[in-house]
């Protein structure tokens, strides 16, 4: 996996955002935000300070003596999600899944959800009914509460939900940034399952519904994450893109590089199975494949990693010149990983 | 303005969300959200609470000694906004301002705003960046920062922020629910200035430029809305729909009534120009425009409303068969109220 390059492209009043792609456009918005805070006239609350900005998994924020932690997330039809292929229940929580495991990934406990919802009129009530019940049954497998929302007529259904955590007042935030060299690679929870069910589903199967189901709702460990920051994980981000895409950046943000073996990664045989039938490469979906919502953790060589966790590789120098994410194959040769990025938007 | 009605409607597994309406769509979910809550297995974080639950202008949620408060809103293009009447920093403004009013009508400090950006591929990169500056303005106007996001591609763009608040520990929430028989009624900030400016821009003029711009980006009071919880405010909302519907939505949660005086609303020259100008009755804007972002705060007949409050009316006792909320004309005659209700999307 390379650096992303290109942040030196001009641009003029008719460059649109497909022009830029989603990288630049990002730290464009960054810059803009920058600007526009250092002409504030205002100054913050008092006793308000933000702990971790963007560019995190969520946001953290220091209100007196109690740290806030923010994340939100949307879904689009047609591009996260597909009606044909997912209930209203699934991609309820699809949605609290992602933006609740965030909050966990800071080492946070989930408390509260509000979503914005856009729903042509032409739904179906069920489906938008169904929609509340997959948020709510989400939230509440990990203490938490919708408390809020709102609701706008458009021609497509999206579903912006913002999650909010506490830290304790005790607790660091488990940021991407923490990361040392010799540190212990962790996953705990499921590797493209979520990618080989809508492989399953394009090709029109609906079978090993086992992991037709793993796509349709996730069901991340909240439980071990929180374990991982009481046990000092010194760093920690959930599998939404893909892991090699997500260990990249928490790698990047911490300085540091990493090494996964390949043979110590979770490969279920229902995946096997699907992959063969597929003819599908099976390393593809656990090293590409996102929207599982598992845990990356990084714990110093002396911890032994919570219940949950598996040990899958190592945290290294970064060397200019070699790739910060590196997956060894049972020969102990580098894999080539060009082909499992992230999704882009743009 | 008389009640809704309806909610004894059946539906079916075909009916849309046209079929049933807004008011009891929202009623719907509230309930879903009732039951999956019920069944849930977890029980929530320790020291975690919902002081206020969804239904007011914004939640409020207790963690350890502080309180956060936390509210939602999405602007849909060619229904909030449209890209040829409004600017990017237009539409970032009046994103931002919907939502750190929400906040500041609890009494709230804003903190932070979240938002999460659908945004088509072809849209212009200097519109993008111009809403981000324009969030991050209004943001500074109250001490706010922008903290977090998430951008996806979509068919229109959509632009959902939820925003952050604090409130100080000896402070109490001023929610919808504690107008009393004999309080006064006051409001902060323009009245049917945004509708004014949006009937302009719909006729296809673009003076008088003050209301025009005072719908492009409306500029909330935040500092009058923290300094009426200061003095005791008993109730308080935004005007997001329109004075009538926000008004009758207080006394309604209150259960109370409210009686205005026509003669005691502000009523700008601009304005009076205007509607003189396009035909249309000035009192439809100043009693049924929304997107003023005024604050409507409730005060004790003893308390001296604050700097930037102007009282308006009188809160009374709930008569079956009586409006909740009745406009006095300057000779004391209620004038009919048929026509002023908000905005509804289904």
């Amino acid at each position: 996996m390379t650096e992303n390059s290109g942040a030196t492209a001009s641009f003029g009043p008719t460059t649109t955002v497909t022009e830029v792609g989603e990288q630049r456009l990002i730290s464009l918005i960054g810059e803009r935000l920058q600007q526009a805070s250092l002409s504030s006239q205002v100054s913050p609350a008092a006793g308000v300070e933000v702990e971790v900005d963007s560019g995190d998994d969520a946001a953290v924020l220091r209100l007196g003596s109690d740290r806030v932690v923010v994340s939100t997330d949307v879904l689009v039809e047609e591009r996260h999600f597909r009606v044909r292929w997912s209930t209203g229940t699934d991609v309820g929580v699809k949605v609290a899944a992602a933006n609740l495991a965030d909050i966990a990934a800071m080492g946070a406990q989930p408390v509260a959800l509000v979503v914005a919802l856009v729903i042509p009129g032409a739904t179906k009530l069920e489906w938008v009914l169904d929609l509340a019940s997959g948020m709510a049954q989400e939230a509440a497998r990990c203490g938490a509460k919708i408390v809020g929302g709102d609701i706008s007529s458009g021609d497509a259904i999206s579903i912006a939900a913002t999650a909010v955590g506490n830290l304790p007042t005790e607790a660091t935030a488990v940021t991407l940034a923490g990361a040392q060299v010799g540190d212990q690679v962790a996953i705990a929870g499921k590797l493209g399952w979520s990618a080989a069910g809508l492989a399953v589903l394009s090709r029109g199967f609906s079978s090993p519904k086992i992991v037709v189901d793993a796509h349709r709702q996730p069901v991340p460990d909240y439980a071990s994450a929180l374990a991982a920051r009481e046990l000092g994980a010194t760093s920690m981000t959930d599998v939404s893109d893909g892991l090699v895409a997500d260990l990249a950046q928490l790698a990047r943000a911490s300085g540091v590089a990493a090494v996964i073996n390949l043979e110590d990664l979770p490969k279920a045989e229902e995946l096997i199975q699907a992959s063969a039938a597929l003819n599908v490469e099976l390393a593809s979906w656990i090293l590409g494949g996102g929207e599982d919502h598992s845990f990356i953790a990084t714990f110093a060589p002396d911890v032994v990693p919570p219940a949950g966790f598996t040990v899958i590789g190592q945290v290294g120098e970064r060397v200019a010149g070699t790739p910060i994410v590196q997956v060894l194959d049972q020969a102990g040769e580098p894999l080539d990983l060009r082909g499992y990025r992230g999704y882009v938007h743009y």
